[in-house]
């Protein structure tokens, strides 16, 4: 089943663009560990946060890209800048009124 | 610029499938209005709630569908379904480590 994982990742003042190019860095395996598409982006209104829209081949396939050494060194690298204020969702995808 | 609106609708008790077949049903004109990606879930620990997961090729397409006729009729047949609550996040997506 298809997973999605969405939301916010909270930055520390002015980090936010140095977030978004780490995250927007292309990383060895990801297509591979079953990631489907993975947004990233901002909102002006909400200045120290970057967002993520991720879907999954599933909640495994997602859980597993953590051990990614690609993945691995973007969080490391991520930590320092993160404010420790995350919000969003995960869902189990049933389907699109566009297929 | 792509636009996302990723988020929660809670419904009423037991009405959540309900909403489910109603946003799933195809809907004339949403791919067409600017829908890149309309992606419709759920999350068995959050019982009366629905997710989605949007892309759109921007925020003013997203806004202008919401006159279609196919968007005003499964606003007009949802309305009573939904509990009112209502969480999510709205983005300018930058790009993709994927692309």
């Amino acid at each position: 089943m298809t997973f999605a994982n969405v939301g916010m990742l909270g930055t520390k003042p002015g980090r936010r663009d140095a977030l978004v190019a780490i995250l927007l860095r292309p990383k060895p395996g990801l297509r591979e560990a079953g990631c489907l598409l993975y947004e990233v982006g901002v909102n002006e209104d909400v200045p120290d946060a970057v967002f993520v829209s991720e879907l999954w081949e599933s909640a495994e396939a997602h859980q597993a890209s953590l051990q990614l050494d690609s993945t691995r060194a973007a969080i490391d690298e991520a930590m320092p800048l993160l404010s420790g204020e995350t919000a969003g969702h995960r869902f189990t995808v049933l389907g699109s009124p566009l297929r």
